[in-house]
């Protein structure tokens, strides 16, 4: 194996993406495997750019169409300047959001139509797809209140509905892709990451033998 | 006829896109028309922001797909935002620049295969296409010398053969769409305008009579 493998960590507002990140990584690394942590949108130092623009909360009314086409703007550039040279290269790329949560917020949550979404994903990064997605899940009610100490943006501003249609998109993708492991994110930070950690190892497991 | 129409100028560097969008106001209001001018990529808050992140010139390579759908983005923000609802008010909507500068420069100069800039209309604006486009035609060499006291944008840093491949998808795109209108805007601007006059009559007379 000459390419590297990656691996994507997903979920609602608050369910403890960034805090998992490094556990992955730490647990790639224990297996000798070279880890690019980077996260969506952003990335770069451009897609960066286009996160500030997709996320400060402004009065203009957003195009839900136009915010999925910033983010794949975004996605491309990640992906074509960070995340396919990396795995080019060999190394593990690990990152923090990725083309399932435009499935969830954008179609799920905006109602853009899935067929877009996935014609987008096409054209935007046509080789490069999660080899494992953590997803991690936890009731809005459970995660939302572990959000409201930070400065909100325009996504965390939505309510409790969106994040209800945003959730259920992601259950059902679980239910329908096999590189989606969901993990309950609902019990204590040392069971999910007891969890989160078995997942991995299954997976490298998996890959050592193919 | 209770829908307005879009008209857009076209063409490259230096060619007077901006110095005719005044010219075509007054014509078309003389005949009694509320016209409503703008400009891509940009005509919205949220649009003008993304042409400043198009526009600035900066050290990181700009991934040519990431640049097309950034420019969507703004260009579906625009349409859902300004002209379509101009549109359906019975306004006619004057833009600088519109899908066919997408075709020219990001298909034409930078690469990006046609089919998918056309997909991405089709996904960005699929009710909405220009009922007039008046392309503006110069050779790079007489063009390009009028721009050269601005201080120059990331497109304008371009080299004289891109510029050539814009030129020749315009001259194209112009002999396969019998919306576009070629004017040479080589000569003496009085006979540039007068050209330019004659087709948006043309054009109304056209409207007027179906």
């Amino acid at each position: 194996m000459s390419t590297g493998r990656l691996i994507t960590i997903e979920g609602g507002e608050g369910v403890g993406k960034s805090t998992n990140v490094d556990l992955v990584r730490k647990c790639l690394e224990s297996h000798g495997y070279d880890v690019l942590t980077t996260r969506e949108p952003g990335g770069t130092p451009l897609a960066e750019e286009i996160r500030s623009v997709l996320l400060t909360p402004r009065d203009e009314e957003v195009d839900a169409l136009a915010e999925t086409l910033l983010i794949f703007a975004a996605r491309a550039q990640h992906v074509a300047r960070v995340v396919e040279p990396a795995l080019r290269r060999g190394r593990w790329v690990l990152c923090e959001r990725f083309t399932d949560s435009t499935f969830a917020y954008q179609s799920g949550g905006r109602g853009v139509d899935a067929q877009v979404v996935a014609q987008l994903a096409h054209l935007a990064h046509p080789g490069v797809r999660p080899d494992l997605t953590l997803y991690l899940d936890a009731p809005v009610a459970t995660a939302m209140p572990r959000i409201v100490t930070r400065a909100l943006d325009r996504f965390e501003r939505e309510r409790q509905q969106f994040f209800e249609r945003v959730r259920r998109t992601y259950q059902l993708r679980a239910s329908e892709h096999a590189h989606i492991v969901s993990i309950d994110a609902s019990r204590d930070l040392q069971t999910v990451q007891r969890d989160i950690v078995n997942a991995v190892e299954t997976f490298l497991s998996a890959n050592e033998d193919a």
